[in-house]
């Protein structure tokens, strides 16, 4: 008998069905003798619903009135789902988000969680209820409703596991874990037993969306356990943890699409170009993400960097209209991918970039540009590569590895 | 300047335009100088989605759960109203019933409201921001929502107005007023500019539902002042309160269509008899309205009761059943309406009542019987002599009175 924190996203309670689904996951885990918290999120489209609404009304809502009113999709869905269960004989209580004791700061609509008070969860889990919680929520010390912001159910759901020490927090999603590759688009994908926090985080950040990277640094921070599965199988699906039983030297192969290369040639080599260039798009809000720079002939340098696609018109404007940075030539790329290799056992093994490479090399695709770190390899090729690509990579580390 | 309370029902913010109409309403109010607290329903057809929803998962929904999903309701509402006023350039917060500071006892659906805190609506009034509370809900005393049943946002905006001290409460509704009798039906009705508390009860027993009773009771215990108004047109409403400037013998006529008499014919002439039917009726939550008992030849008495028409055969069949109570007759008559005259001048001036019997026996109207209180004449009589009766009796008050 353990404590264990279950948490369902909005797909997993769209429907009466899948509201039913949900509870029954639930209700199995109580009948084992489990102390039981699940975290839900609002139901398929009613976020959309509500946003509507306030479009209506205003076109800039202020964001504590917005967190008012989105409040209410979690709230809806605490309730059916207890409703649900209590059909299947399972004892629940909903909690909203202030009810489970989330105390957040008071930046609304994209609060972060200061503090868990367990008191009442640790009430309902000793009467042996379900609690069930509102993702997504909190309030903040003036008693404020705060929301906090994307990914937030699944950052509820592992700040309350951290909270009440639970020994697994399980993620209900709409994919049934994490897989080396994408297995829509690569062969012979396989679904992985178990990956670090870190490489997690390294495949969120690289368009991998199935736990929100927030989530993961919390669960980092406070050791908790997290497996990412499906609520539509009985498959076991991916633990998140700190150790792997088995180090791989590459656990996936992730492709991100949705960027643009920017490259400046011949910058003048003095201190400050770096500094000038990426304070001024740090200041406009662009997220840049990798960053080259290389040494050039002539006392020149040449630096290259990826945005996302929808910032890179502006990022090449905001270059073009500073005075202060110098360049022979900016050009900017929006036809090119990122395919990185990830793997926590990668550090300690020379030569994984240089397979990766090798294997690209064999299909006669060209390399734009390198980043590397310490468990990662990232390059940027043309789009039009970017699917043999990471097939090619796939096959190299993956079909090997299974022979 | 003055504190006052403007409570807004489902229908005045069913849609952008009405939300904009009320929000104006308030900043106007707001702009006078005024403190202002408005409390609000959820949206005219919000309350039947979550009850459809409910009603998908469970036949029977915990009441606690239920009252968790219906909160939603007015929590979208407050929102959507502070996004109008600010767009107004009205500040505003909104406050969910617990946060408005609404306890109630812990009995769900029908909870009462024990006491208002009232720290955080003071402190925001202090900011010179409008208060727009959540009507229907509440707290208990372990932090569970409740919600306060039927009228219950008219309960709430009275409850805050008496904890604040406010100098006024308007209840805006799609009627615009009380009048003397249903202007739907009666030629020459006339809005009243005041009513009494009791002439309000009396008149909301009888049908004409302008504001539930409960939170009649409580301005009259509290001595809140509550004006009943459109919030469609500009016009000056009915302000109900202890005191009338000017009495009134009679202020209104009502007329009830949904009653059933169910008479008794000789039954014997000894202690017990009422008491053994009407604690039968009681048992089985069948209500009765008016009980006329008469003597009769031969030690015998008949009485005579009213209930609702959907509980008359029921109450019909449980007399029937009744080993311990013998009559000579038992009959139920559903063709009949139940005709009151009103006014708390009434007490006073002797021959109102004999004025009504008057007026109906001009028209040849048979008075099948008869029940009076202090500020108060009822008659029963066949439906189909009720149109004819209500604006007999309502020429003969209150033309007089015009003229």
């Amino acid at each position: 008998m353990s404590l264990i924190v279950l948490k369902f996203g909005g797909t997993s309670v769209a429907s009466r069905e899948r509201l039913f689904n949900a509870a029954s996951i639930v209700e199995k885990a109580w009948r084992a003798g489990n102390d039981v918290v699940a975290v839900v999120s609002a139901q398929g489209d009613t976020t959309d619903e509500l946003l509507k609404k306030a479009a209506e009304i205003s076109p800039s809502p202020s964001e504590r009135e917005m967190d008012m009113l989105l409040a209410t999709g979690e709230q809806i869905s605490i309730a059916l789902l207890c409703m649900a269960l209590h059909s299947l004989g399972c004892p629940a209580v909903s909690l909203t988000g202030w009810q489970a004791g989330v105390l957040t700061d008071s930046h609304h609509a994209k609060a972060r969680i200061r503090f868990v008070e367990t008191r009442r969860l640790r009430e309902e889990l000793a009467r042996r209820n379900v609690a069930v919680a509102a993702g997504f929520q909190g309030t903040d010390a003036q008693g404020n409703i705060t929301t906090i912001g994307r990914g937030g159910s699944d950052t509820t759901a592992v700040a309350l596991a951290a909270a009440l020490g639970a020994s697994r927090c399980v993620i209900y999603t709409d994919v049934d874990g994490v897989y080396t590759g994408d297995p829509r688009l690569v062969r012979g994908a396989q679904k992985l037993k178990e990956i670090t926090y870190d490489e997690m985080l390294e495949l969120a950040s690289m368009g991998a969306q199935v736990l929100h990277n927030r989530s993961v640094e919390l669960a980092k921070r406070n050791g908790v356990p997290v497996e990412v599965r499906s609520s539509f199988t009985d498959e076991p699906g991916t633990i998140v943890r700190e150790e792997t039983m088995e180090r791989r030297t590459v656990s996936g192969v992730a492709q991100d699409a949705d960027v643009a290369v920017i490259s400046l040639t011949g910058t003048a080599d003095v201190p400050g170009i770096a500094y000038k260039i990426f304070d001024r798009l740090a200041k406009e809000k662009i997220n840049v993400d990798m960053i080259v720079q290389s040494a050039a002939e002539n006392h020149c340098k040449h630096i290259c960097f990826t945005v996302a696609q929808d910032q890179a018109a502006q990022a090449l404007e905001l270059i073009q209209n500073q005075r202060d940075v110098a360049y022979q030539s900016l050009n900017m790329d929006p036809d090119v991918s990122k395919i990185s290799i990830v793997g926590a056992g990668m550090a300690g093994s020379a030569g994984v970039a240089s397979e990766m490479f090798e294997a690209l090399y064999k299909q006669g695709i060209n390399i734009m540009f390198i980043s590397t770190s310490e468990i990662k390899v990232s390059v940027v090729i043309k789009s039009q590569d970017a699917q043999r690509a990471v097939q090619a990579i796939h096959d190299h580390f993956f079909q090997a590895e299974n022979q």
